[in-house]
């Protein structure tokens, strides 16, 4: 890109638009002025000001002043370009990296050095998010080759911040997501670190779904750590449970999933949870991938190619991987949404919990420790667990994050608001649409009123009566808990039949009551 | 989408940011406020102002300030809002047409309706760029079946203006381009104006070539003209040559265009150019599919396919259509540039043309005439030609535009700074790039600098001496000119062997000189 041919130049008089472009790097020209200098919308200019050059997007306004030019924050910060003073502008090639881009679009399988100059040109944001979606959206048909993950995975860690701890083997846990309940990591964490493994554990936000692990464990503790928080954390307690949205262990994922969201495709799963997994530097990982209709993996097919691709991924960036197809037909345990998911870890840590989380949680911590030789792990992982020694662990680490260690299951703010859900029949559960009660439970006002929820009184193959409660809903505000039980009542998210062949409907088109089919993009 | 859920809301004080968006419907939040309302980026939020709603896409930005929306100009002006007014905001849910785009994502057909919806969006800037791109990529990758491109070129022409003439049959002819020196249209709409035919041709401006035929024509009198002014023109010449840019006929094809642009892919070939012609009303079209490997299409295979496509679809759209396909394995004519091939136009029209650009728009003339009952076309466009009755109809509609109709070829203004390039060794020409030819062309200025351009003193088969000149760099700036003739020389457009076995090299990889793939979105 620096060797831009020049073609025409100009000069022209900054004006600061004193807001950010959430990053881009863009700038405004008249149409007037961007015509005299044959720039087309998404053209790119090289900037200079003194000395300092810098590459920015050209954007076209119909109205700006002719000769002058509109710099956002990111521009106007990086040159030290005050209002009214002359810079100049000459039309620049398109970054290098677009012709891959343009290639994978062909179809093209891309090299290494390829993928790491489009995943560099992506951090330091030089392709336009028109680029980049074009980009996803073109892996989404055409797949990635694993020699194409190995490089993007590769490139995800290079263009960000790694963390590294002393003692090897560096263990972790991931799951792909997309199961609601899934507090799983939580139990896992401090089994794991109550073993003396060190396991840095970093998660996501919800952006779609009611909780991600960040927003249950922020109901505990803080999570938003500083590297150097996060290390003394492991120091002192082999684990911890953080949010990674602000460590920049792999920016370029962080773009993506951006783009991606609005069009509800994932072409990056493996390489954005490998290259985080990488840049935290884990040795021995357990990927939890749930299976089934209400999981973002539907059937058994697609779970082998996929585990046996994080295998090879992993082969190939230096990290062993162990795969968890598990049983992704129903939520995890009975609670829906931070707090309420966060309470139902503490009580199964503290010896009451769902028979389906424990076992889910012992079998990848066993899992691990089978991973670092240890003979039977899932034996090993309930030990730990019935003795309260992973108890005591989540409340070190608790303390350790600046929490209260001492925190009560019922001293969790739960939502006062609360109405049920009850069978208008008798019958047996047949069927639960997660994807109808992570709608209900953030109509409820999940994530971001803490609080909020679902709590399902009846999972598959349990015996209702007619009238007894299905599930429950609590919420923070009134109106909320009332458009959620409105909504619950209007899409129906329990099947009930005596016997499974009383009701062979599944679905019907169109739909009875309109909703977006979900799309989750929280890994 | 107008009966988007409402989940929270939230009154913000405007801030007016006084520029547009370059059409694009967007709001600034803070990352707070959006954070407050679980608002993403490229979520949809709803603005109400008064008695008055729009629907924006939330762009977020990390500095602004909380408790303030920034509004460009598109939604300020449209809901009549001034600064520091209270307006409400609340997220809205993503548009229908949304589903259908991502529908596309995963390769599924989609409904008359469903591109309906999708094509307002894009018209209406509910769907951002981002969106744009991935569903353009996708349709890319896995093509429109015919009744996609039926239902597209509607949809199309639903959203744009029309204009309809008196006197059927309305003839028109299009190339979908590539081909750098393509004046034929500047011979064929005289051609079949002068024979009592209404022929109203609108064109396009060059992108990424060195001249449209608007360009070309703009040399010889005002393109930018209003639809009265076309109707007009037409009334009293039969024809018009006039720029398409500025009339609405499909305003979703020039917002695909500027997406496509940067990505380097022309997936709306078909519906893009039948739309346009749908909207003025067209009866018969003749479409040139220039074919060879200085062409868009590359093999007889391609160009058979994209014929037969353009016939069925013009069938569907009540338009009969025959399509030529042209050699287009070097520039049509010598002249290359918008002045320059105005010129040549003009020279032919009066008797003194080229052999291949003469043969190539009586053909095409001709075809159009057979389509509307003649039995010898082509002989009677060349009559028409060679009875000077074209040159007369092209005075009388350059005097109709606004033009000098008694402009000598002469008198075209021509770029002074000239520069010739030569043969190094004596040969038949074997063989131009057209892809060189047009960087050569734009080096020199062309399109932006109308008389500037390259003029060929040799066409393939030609036989040169050592020191012949091959080809004329023409500038208006000596700067323009000396870079022209330092890309021509390293470049070296022509091969010249005595006999075609002699040079078989075709290309090598890295190559020599590095130089973009060309990229013509012009059709």
């Amino acid at each position: 890109m620096l060797n831009a041919q020049v073609k025409h130049n100009m000069e022209l008089i900054a004006e600061l638009l004193h807001i950010t472009a959430g990053g881009r790097r863009i700038a405004i020209l008249s149409e007037e002025t961007a015509n005299s200098l044959a720039i087309h919308s998404s053209d790119r200019i090289r900037i200079t000001h003194g000395t300092q050059q810098t590459i920015a997007i050209a954007n076209l306004a119909a109205n700006f002043p002719k000769n002058r030019i509109g710099l956002y924050d990111e521009i106007s910060t990086s040159l030290n370009i005050k209002d009214d003073e002359k810079i100049n502008i000459q039309l620049a090639q398109l970054p290098e990296s677009l012709n891959h881009v343009r290639a994978k679009l062909r179809g093209e399988r891309l090299r290494e050095t390829d993928i790491q100059k489009i995943v560099t040109d992506v951090v330091e944001r030089h392709l336009s998010e028109v680029e980049i979606a074009a980009f996803l959206t073109a892996i989404n048909i055409h797949g990635l080759s694993m020699t194409e993950n190995e490089a993007m995975s590769k490139a995800m860690v290079n263009t960000g911040k790694t963390i590294t701890f002393n003692n090897p083997p560096i263990l972790d846990k991931h799951s792909i997501g997309g199961i609601p309940g899934d507090k799983t990591s939580i139990l896992v964490v401090p089994i794991i670190a109550a073993a003396g493994y060190t396991i840095p554990k970093t998660s996501s936000r919800a952006i779609t779904s009611p909780a991600g692990t960040a927003d249950r464990v922020e109901t505990l503790c803080p999570v938003n750590l500083t590297t150097k928080e996060i290390r003394e954390t492991v120091k002192k307690t082999n684990g911890c449970l953080v949010w990674g949205g602000s460590l920049e262990l792999a920016p370029a994922d962080d773009l993506f999933i951006k783009v991606e969201y609005p069009l509800g495709i994932d072409p990056m799963l493996l390489p954005s949870i490998m290259s985080k997994k990488k840049a935290i530097g884990a040795t021995h990982v357990a990927i939890d991938i749930p299976t089934g209709s209400g999981a973002k993996i539907k059937t058994r097919t697609e779970a082998y190619l996929l585990a046996s691709d994080f295998v090879e991924l992993g082969k190939r960036l230096d990290m062993k991987i162990q795969c968890a197809m598990t049983f992704g037909e129903q939520p995890i345990g009975c609670a829906i949404g931070p707090a309420l998911e966060a309470q139902e870890a503490l009580n199964t840590l503290m010896g009451n919990g769902p028979a389906d989380l424990i076992d889910k949680a012992t079998t990848l911590a066993g899992m691990l420790f089978e991973m670092v030789g240890a003979t039977n792990g899932k034996h090993k992982a309930e030990t730990i667990l019935k003795s309260r020694k992973a108890e005591t662990k989540l409340r070190q680490i608790i303390e350790t994050q600046g929490g209260n260690s001492s925190v009560k299951p019922d001293e969790i703010p739960i939502g006062n608001e609360t109405a049920e859900v009850k069978a208008q029949q008798a019958g047996r559960t047949l069927w639960i649409s997660t994807e109808c009660i992570v709608q209900i439970a953030r109509e409820a006002g999940a994530p971001r009123e803490k609080g909020a929820g679902v709590v399902l009184k009846a999972k598959l193959g349990d015996a209702v009566r007619k009238g007894s409660v299905l599930f429950q809903i609590h919420a923070e505000r009134p109106g909320k808990l009332q458009s959620a039980l409105e909504l619950a009542e209007s899409l129906q998210p329990y099947v009930l039949s005596r016997k499974p062949e009383e009701r062979m409907l599944l679905d019907q088109v169109p739909a009875k009551v309109a909703h977006d089919k979900s799309f989750m993009p929280e890994r």
